[in-house]
């Protein structure tokens, strides 16, 4: 049988927006987080500072002591990063919602997923609280000892495999990511007619508060969803200079009118 | 010079989600709501009950003492229906985004437009006092009348021109109906793969509150800012069988990245 262990410390490879906020979350947990690796040394000593942890630039100064890494880097770079990664029993994990739980598996006898379910910045407090984090490992002691450390620092705590995880991802770019550039559109218009971006606020937070209990079909508003063709005319004539913009505009109510 | 008149009796015109919630406020902040007029029975019927007042379907009906008239029905039939209404010095104001104040002036010496900038369904309840009302009146009293009236229901109330009007509309547009459009899209996505919308909740819920404090743009996230090229190729796989979606996701993922 194997062994569930505990961590204790934790080495952060990685020092972007979620390596940020998971590490100040750890850190206020009661973690004590040992180094920081990036390749960039203003980088890894910037986060490493702010976590009371040692800046490593090179992974031949890693802590082998450590009982878990978590991997908080760009996607597209886990799957080589990981090619360097030895280690024996120690706990790895990375964060990402699309890479597979199983590009770790040479690199320790224990791997798995944690991925916070999250938009993330670098200068803004995430509530891990109610973060849900989508949780994949290798075993199930490695599932258990994941589990028990998530819920740790979260109430929403997820077994997820892979397979979800990638459609989970997929739906929160539409959900998050382009909901956001909706946001920045909006704002550039204003701004090209020296209008303040503060009017659309209330809107924004009520269109986001709506579907905390009501599914978002229900809940459409605006000229597609009431065939208002008229409006839309408007709309795309105030637009004429913005092609690309043009073709959102049509493209989205379309696909709401249909 | 022109009197500044106070308003008491209110009619609405219209028994939609805006004359719903618009009705409700305007109850709970004292007003009296005469008449709620709908050409359909049962939609004046049912609003008029829940304000304390007389449904009525005709205009030949229309209590001719009252103060204020609302018009809160279909943007393409204000102007139309504007052409049947014949007052005298009593205020008249439409409530949309995009047509024109001066369609009301053949109704009445009095006429403006009093436009909630918010969403509203018939049945969830909106905070008026930190909706933005935009208002604009033909003369200078009765935008006086209409300022201190909207201020009476809302802490936020700006003087906007049809102009301009248009132009937060249409923002509102992108910012409002096509962000929820986004979380309709994320929710048919998880649910065609047996997952449930709630674990998106908290990642809306923030994404919205981020553009609180800071600018839109600066808080993209996702593949297509970060030119995540390979994960952008799996959610496309992953999209396949849906043309459409394939199609938004492309497009919207190359604005951002432009």
């Amino acid at each position: 049988m194997e062994t569930t262990f505990s961590i204790q410390k934790i080495v952060l490879l990685g020092a972007g927006n979620v390596a940020t906020q998971l590490g100040k979350a750890l850190v206020d947990a009661g973690y004590l987080i040992t180094q920081v690796y990036s390749q960039t040394k203003r980088s890894s000593a910037r986060l490493a500072k702010k976590l009371n942890a040692a800046p490593i630039t090179s992974l031949k100064n890693l802590d082998q002591t450590a009982t878990l890494f978590i991997i908080a880097i760009k996607d597209d770079v886990i799957a080589p990063f990981a090619k360097q990664l030895k280690l024996t029993t120690q706990f790895v994990v990375h964060t990402s919602g699309t890479v597979q739980a199983d590009v770790l598996k040479d690199c320790s006898k224990n791997f798995g997923v944690f991925y916070p379910l999250q938009t993330f910045s670098k200068d803004k407090i995430v509530d891990f609280a109610t973060t849900p984090i989508c949780i994949e490992a290798n075993t199930k002691s490695a599932t258990e000892t994941l589990t028990y450390f998530a819920k740790s620092i979260s109430r929403n705590v997820q077994k997820i495999n892979s397979e979800q995880r990638k459609i989970i991802h997929l739906a929160a770019v539409f959900a998050c990511n382009f909901s956001n550039h909706m946001y920045t559109i909006s704002a550039s218009i204003l701004k090209e007619h020296h209008l303040s971006f503060d009017i659309l606020k209330p809107l924004i937070a009520e269109t986001a508060d709506k579907i905390k209990i009501n599914p978002p079909d229900k809940m459409q508003t605006g000229p597609a969803i009431r065939k208002d063709y008229k409006t839309m005319e408007t709309h795309l004539k105030l637009l004429k200079k913005n092609k690309e913009l043009k073709k959102i505009y049509k493209l989205v109510s379309e696909h709401i009118n249909h």
